[in-house]
């Protein structure tokens, strides 16, 4: 564990939604961290469809994801928030003092006095195959992400799935690997023409094994892996195998957010429309993670909410401090925070 | 009285949030026709600050009024909306088959099946100043604007105020009325300094007449002002004059909206966090006119109770049809009505 590191507010996700919070908690001298599971700010636009126009933010007849991710970060800079990527929020308590500790799964400790949940539609996690007891394998054999590629190092790899992350680690691995089986459920891919033939000369030499079929049952025990029945078209096929990389895309998931006790509907954090608070005194839910009679999962709805609620987190920061409303436009004070006073 | 015109939804102000309404509508084919009483569109934001920059219109780190009203103009474009200027709404009734008659102080009635108040801060009127009985002169012998200079031919003017107006007026007007009066507080000017020296010049060779003082009393009898007294630095002087033109600035007034039986919470129009709905059906508010728990008169509140409106009023106007949320992003149905697919 690191030391705690101390800030106003921590906001769960780093979309446009969770950028937009950083400005309106700025103008309220509101000092935020944001954590979130990808690599780099913008969340589903800037994963999903970094390249796609949209057309209903508005004064924007047209902007893409990463375009309307870029200008936010221009917007928030003179707050300087600071971000911490790669990371899940696996631990969540409210302390005795009523702040809250937010820890990720890297072991950062956060202590903050009210938490923003602006993960959108939660957190991408790789979808899991309908292969029984694979559970059990997860994290000692079964891997849906290659983190380091001399993990895989001399180890027999059955590799399954038709798009670019199967085809592209296919290939990137097999020159490590003992040997590599890639499995699909049928000869064509959803992947670059180039790996996929690629793949189809390796396989022609004998250097991997392409097989059509679906992974039916595993053999092994105690997470250990030795091989997988492999249903293809002429019938059962078993194969050895000592590492398992399913690549059958990203979905998305609440997460251990679901575990905080908060009041849930269809999987959506219940909040009021005065403050978007949950049912958690301080900790407050925006964007599309959140439910509400008439929501739409607009990403300018999560602006709307970002405003409101911070009215309600300045109250909790600054409890005998008179919150003040007021314009960026004729406020000379609010100028100066954003530097251009 | 015309014909009257027939559309889906009347829009009562063209100001950011009444425009963009038109795009939230226009995705579910909604037609609308919007009312202001400026001569453009842009509201506020065109009239009161055109060239001031905005800084917290979500992914603009910076916009000027008349920039954020062009791009808001650029993105409703595809749906044509109707605009009617330099009116204000006179006349409010619901019919016997449950729509609204909308009609303007121009005499066009307008007949739709929902009304959007996206009125503002409410329509600008000239301030009236603090003089007993002025209101009996108002419309035959007080004008608070000039619409044809003609009308002020060969009468005996007093001009009071100390801004542009006041001046602009006076140097306008002095070349066609048989004597003109200039009165203000003090001897300084809020005006443009050549205006002022004109002023001053024909001040000097007598062709108009300047005194430091306030209007403290009317003379005259059935709506015909024959004087005025002004109180000045050494007592009260009376002076002969047919026409009062006092410009002390605009104010801003719900107006006849206020007669509609809508329930207020300090002259704002009471409206739910779900359709944004006043207490009369079909009547919706939108905007900085509006009131709920929590609101906040920022734009981009006014941007997301456009959208949660417009699934309403689409019911209204279309109650057998499933209303299906749709993303630009995605739906090339919504993006063939943009023009874009």
């Amino acid at each position: 564990m690191t030391t705690p590191i101390e800030t106003d507010v921590v906001i769960i996700g780093a979309g446009p939604v969770g950028l937009f919070a950083v400005f309106e908690l700025g103008l309220y001298d509101l000092k935020c961290h944001l954590i979130d599971i990808l690599d780099r700010p913008g969340g589903q636009c800037a994963e999903l469809y970094p390249e796609k126009p949209i057309y209903d933010i508005p004064a924007w007849p047209t902007i893409t994801g990463q375009e309307l991710t870029d200008k936010l970060l221009e917007q928030i800079e003179p707050f300087k928030p600071e971000f911490h990527f790669n990371r899940m929020v696996s631990g969540f308590s409210k302390l005795d003092d009523g702040r809250f500790e937010v820890v990720t799964d890297e072991n950062e400790i956060l202590v903050c006095k009210a938490v923003v949940i602006a993960a959108g539609g939660g957190s991408f996690q790789p979808k899991r195959p309908p292969v029984p007891g694979i559970e059990e394998y997860e994290g000692s054999s079964v891997f849906y992400s290659v983190r380091r590629i001399e993990d895989f190092r001399d180890e027999d790899l059955l590799i399954v799935g038709g798009g670019d992350s199967a085809l592209d680690w296919t290939l990137n691995l097999q020159p490590v690997a003992k040997s590599v089986t890639l499995v699909h459920r049928r000869p064509e891919f959803r992947a670059a023409p180039d790996s996929v033939n690629k793949m189809f000369a390796l396989n022609e030499k004998d250097e991997l094994d392409f097989q059509v079929g679906q992974v039916k049952e595993l053999k092994g025990s105690n997470g250990k892996l030795e091989g997988a029945v492999i249903k293809g078209p002429d019938g059962d096929v078993e194969i050895a195998c000592t590492r398992l990389l399913p690549f059958f895309g990203l979905t998305m998931k609440l997460g251990p957010i679901a575990d905080w006790g908060l009041n849930l509907h269809e999987n959506l954090i219940e909040v009021d429309t005065e403050k978007f608070e949950t049912n958690i005194p301080g900790v407050f839910a925006i964007g599309d993670i959140n439910w509400y009679p008439g929501k739409l999962k607009l990403i300018l709805s999560g602006f709307h909410e970002a405003a409101l609620m911070t009215q309600a987190v300045k109250r909790i920061v600054s409890p005998d401090e008179k919150v003040v409303f007021q314009y960026t436009t004729s406020s000379t004070k609010l100028q100066k925070k954003l530097g251009v006073s």
